[in-house]
């Protein structure tokens, strides 16, 4: 049923249940979408696959919806984290709009000698990452985490994930799986202090985008597309 | 001399030459970045390489440069073609500031069935194809053509430049070099009508941009990342 709305809840999802929507999802098919008794949703809440669901009942402030059937299994989908020096809002909102349609499962803020935004509204990136991943038919939502400094996240990421690293200054060879992340610097790019600490890493792997200069944040998007353009969905 | 100001300019750069400036260039260099006499500045014209120049008259309405040298010689970019769907006007933007920065040498908007935007402002796209061409150390400015339609777009497509299709309901292989073009559908994707003419055209060839569902603005950066990361700068 493409085309049809599709909405992520928290509530479990299985046949014959009942789920409640308060605002402003109610508000959203009500009064946006014009949906009322009879009409169809589909829900999935990144564990029970997605479910065909239909109206019951159709106020302002509540929704009621009985679940009919599956209509997709739950997938397993690529584990993968990008991890971008934070940038400022309207380019932060972008990366995390375009990695979620992109199928990452993890979004790490980070913040490095040069970045030059420190506030992350995680309710507000949440919220990009679910209308993305609604309109995108995935069945996840990836996960966005607090930002870390550069050095916690180096210590802390486990040793046998593959880490690409960007760096457009050394002849590395274009970014290409398998990997388990990929690392994107601020504007004006990582210190050498920062390169010289990430290269202890044996997980850390530097790697082109290719031979242009990119923005962050299309750093970011173009990357991602490259690690995971082959992986399955 | 990167973080230094490099502007693109209409005018012949050779040795001694002297560019004069006017808004709104004049009154970024003067009023917005301050710069004054002594200050250098880099300058690109897509035919002459870089070169450094410096100020020997700031005033709000016309600044005066004094070219001094060379600092890279014109490069020969790939010749790349995006051809996308029209989109609403911030994606459309965006398509276009993206597509600069990755390196493409045409942007060549298409209305198809299913276009939601039939209009386009040349001015300001060029605008940004510019600012990003600055920005990302381009030598080039990509061109930007007026609408065409997509019969017409395949009716004048030379036959020996590969045309990548992005088709993201069949089971193509996903996208890689060698390639002249990427043409992308609107939202909700072509009809089957236009999939079987344009797949009567021995120089197209159906690419998948991976198992996710995109964007459209999104699946044409992806598209371009995985197409033109290894090309040449």
């Amino acid at each position: 049923m493409p085309g049809s709305i599709r909405l992520f809840v928290e509530f479990e999802l299985a046949e014959g249940g009942v789920v409640s929507l308060a605002e402003p999802q109610a508000h959203y098919l009500v009064n946006v979408m014009r949906r009322g008794p009879g009409d169809e949703v589909r829900l999935f809440n990144g564990r029970d696959g997605e479910w065909q669901a239909r109206i019951s009942v159709a106020r302002r402030k509540n929704v009621e919806l009985i679940l009919e059937q599956q209509t997709r299994p739950q997938n397993v989908e690529p584990d993968f984290h990008l991890c971008f020096a934070l940038l400022k809002r309207a380019r932060t909102d972008l990366v995390v709009e375009k990695a979620s349609e992109l199928g990452v499962s993890v979004i790490q803020p980070v913040i490095t000698t040069r970045t030059q935004a420190d506030h992350v509204n995680l309710a507000r990136l949440r919220a990009i990452a679910i209308e993305a991943a609604e309109q995108c038919e995935r069945l996840m939502v990836p996960q966005i985490l607090m930002p870390v400094s550069l050095a916690e996240l180096l210590a802390h990421w486990p040793a046998e994930r593959r880490l690409m690293l960007a760096d457009e200054r050394r002849n590395a060879p274009v970014a290409a799986p398998p990997a388990g992340g990929l690392l994107i610097g601020p504007e004006g790019g990582f210190t050498d202090q920062e390169l010289d600490l990430a290269r202890l890493h044996p997980f850390v792997t530097a790697c082109s985008l290719g031979a242009r200069i990119l923005r962050a944040e299309t750093a970011a998007i173009a990357g991602l597309a490259l690690l995971l353009a082959s992986a399955p969905s």
